[in-house]
């Protein structure tokens, strides 16, 4: 190859054309090897957000991200059943801790990478280190091993995986480069690509507690990464999902561990395993392993009623350094869950001003609020509180009286009056009946 | 003042939002204390690059550049006869060699800050650094004195003048973003006005030679920087001039000093002694110093024809580090300049392949010819060959029979056949009678 001119590249995007495979890879490959100095990477970065990049280049800068690292490998046997799920991170957003042990109570093979909070939404991995002992960090040999053993694991990213990605990603963080479709599409993916899955489903949120709020915008994400999955081999279906009311009742670390295992018990809250099996069902049948939505929704939502699903989550547990007490008290319909996970110290009710019909629960305030309350990081690395949180006692449309709690803050210290204020302007009522929410998935997309 | 949200004035800027002055200050404040990362400063050029910026934003950002740094500062009674030239960078371009000591001569003060060569067009500290002993490197003392005693010096950038703008020019030369009007001006002009003059001509180029090719985007540039200096008190005045062929009849390093040293002796070629006296009598007509531009121009061609001016030119030398044996064998018209430069090795003709008359010696070949002989530098603190360099024999308009020699190139080594051919290539001929060149001068832009 002849040696790289990354001003040339850098030039080239910035003028608007097209770059080819073998640039795209100079590019990746000059990122991933620090050869491309920070300033050339952040020049590039704003020239593809104001220029765009073609289906074609989005792709290849995906395939080129994946072959900057490692991938994941598998037995032979397993090729077909290898599946995950991917959400671009909503508020109250459980749906892993259900969905992943239920795909694997179906007989599917799980290996979910999954990622750390930072801003207002969640991360799954801190969500599950509210479990006392549960450990994200595993070895390939342990991936194996859980996988061949329960079904399924969730751990974090390992050092080898997509290094292109890594650089990237906190590249685009700091220069105002993370909102473009065809980076974002390249982000993911890649990730996805890396876990050698043959099926994926794609969960992207739209509403004002999304990171797309705008519905079009959010289709035309979810097509970038179907329609990128197709052209690298991965079957790849995508939902869009409304993320303006938190999902479920439950929003902080504890609080959701505690809803996740409820919905596994079969006693959660009606939208919160709607969304698990909805989304489920979609990849049950992207994967051929459903002959339609509907026989691979009934599936999942049997694996939830029998307890299978369940008794995997308890096994994943354990897996992933959970001692055997802990991972049977927890999953145990008999026993309190707080005896276990650690509880807030104060409870604070937040009561409705009139009487009236839940409208709307904003779910922005709300995740910024529990955010505050110490829930969330503001540094990558920083310690978080995984008891703070917020719980719901209304859903939308419910009745509620002058004065009656519609929500419960679980907070250490005392609550800021900014954040009071902002909770409880989450709240949006109406004077006339409200119909309960029947699906929170607006479109489906699979090309 | 608030803490600084690099990511949200690069994203203002990327949705192509003009920048407040607070917000230009924090951006350059950011980039002189190193606060800003280097893919943050690489991102926001980027978007400034696509983007553009106002006329207030590039005044602001340039005096945002100069207070990032230390001014020269000047006794007061100097205030309003302290000029200086700045050329965007020709090919054969010795105009300061000549220029800075006549205006000396006629009574103005001229601290001349310079740069040196990197690319194709050379650099005057670099020309003046080929006369034995000479100094580039003056203390602000030292300077202050060679004002007070000469009337002018030619010297390096102090490490504490627009430190903002170092870093900015180094990361757009790895980014792509170098020829950009706004950030051009920016880099030029402040580094002038930082010199705490009070008038300044602009010598922009155009033609296959120039930086800028096209005369609507040099008169641009020219304009911006005007306008820009007089924004911030500068008396601006700029010329557009043709840089098709090189300026007078040598290029290279010891070979320009050679003919400055010819045109302060009143016997240099036409075309470079014109454009000397035409940018001077600009520059004293703009600072009030000459009632016109004919005055002016008149002025400093006396200043040439009696003498006073190669006397600055010799003094100038004495000061900044020449032995007073060198400077004045140097300037003695009776005395040969190669006994004291340092001729090159070989001389080899360039002959012409056809009768007929020069229509055009192509500057941009002969500047890459020279810089392939050794004459330039590719990395910059690389050594270079003084020696080297072009000798053109004929010029506009002359007639040439066939296999009449009409340049020599001085070289040390052998002429690779590239460079060879790229010569051979430079000459253009036509059959009929050309018209010799006027005046290199092709508009004046003062606003």
């Amino acid at each position: 190859m002849a040696p790289v001119r990354y001003p040339d590249l850098i030039a080239k995007k910035r003028d608007g054309q097209e770059l080819s495979d073998e640039e795209i890879q100079m590019f990746v490959q000059g990122v991933a090897k620090e050869d491309m100095g920070d300033s050339q990477i952040g020049a590039m970065l704003m020239a593809i957000f104001l220029r765009g990049m073609s289906t074609r280049e989005v792709t290849t800068l995906t395939q080129e991200m994946v072959n900057s690292g490692e991938c994941l490998t598998w037995p032979e046997e397993w090729k077909d059943i290898l599946v995950d799920k991917h959400s671009t991170g909503g508020v109250g957003d459980k749906i892993s801790l259900v969905l992943m042990p239920a795909l694997a109570a179906v007989g599917m093979k799980v290996p979910t990478i999954s990622g750390r909070g930072l801003a207002h939404t969640g991360g799954t991995l801190d969500k599950l280190e509210a479990i006392p002992g549960f450990r994200v960090s595993l070895t390939s040999q342990e991936m194996t091993h859980m996988l061949r053993t329960v079904g399924v694991f969730i751990a974090g990213q390992t050092q080898n995986i997509c290094p292109a990605d890594k650089i990237m990603y906190k590249t685009r963080d700091v220069t105002a480069t993370v909102n473009h479709i065809g980076l974002i599409t390249g982000s993911i993916m890649s990730k996805k690509l890396a876990e050698s899955i043959k099926s994926l489903v794609l969960d992207v949120k739209t509403g004002n507690g999304a990171l797309m709020a705008d519905e079009q915008q959010a289709a035309e994400l979810a097509e970038s990464m179907v329609s990128c999955g197709k052209g690298l081999g991965l079957n790849s279906v995508a939902l869009i999902t409304d993320m303006d009311s938190p999902i479920g009742n439950m929003v902080g670390n504890a609080l959701e561990v505690a809803e996740s295992i409820w919905c596994l018990q079969g006693k959660g809250p009606s939208d919160l395993e709607d969304l698990v099996v909805e989304q489920g069902g979609q990849l049950l049948a992207a994967s051929g392993k459903a002959d339609s939505v509907e026989e691979g929704t009934d599936k999942l939502r049997q694996s939830i009623r029998n307890g299978t699903a369940l008794g995997v989550f308890r096994e994943m547990m354990k897996g992933q350094g959970v001692s055997s007490d802990v991972a049977d008290d927890l999953c145990d319909p008999q026993k309190d869950v707080w005896t276990i996970l650690t509880p807030a110290k104060n409870k604070t009710e937040l009561k409705s001003p009139t009487a009236g019909y839940v409208k709307r629960i904003d779910a922005m305030p709300v995740a910024v609020a529990v955010h505050r309350l110490g829930g969330g990081r503001t540094t990558p690395g920083a310690s978080i509180n995984w008891s703070v949180g917020v719980q719901l006692l209304a859903d939308i449309g419910s009745q509620l009286d002058q004065g009656q709690a519609w929500a419960v803050i679980h907070h250490d210290e005392n609550i800021p009056d900014d954040v009071l204020s902002m909770l409880e302007n989450a709240l949006k009522l109406s004077s006339e009946k409200v119909p309960p929410v029947s699906s929170r998935v607006k479109r489906v997309i699979s090309k």
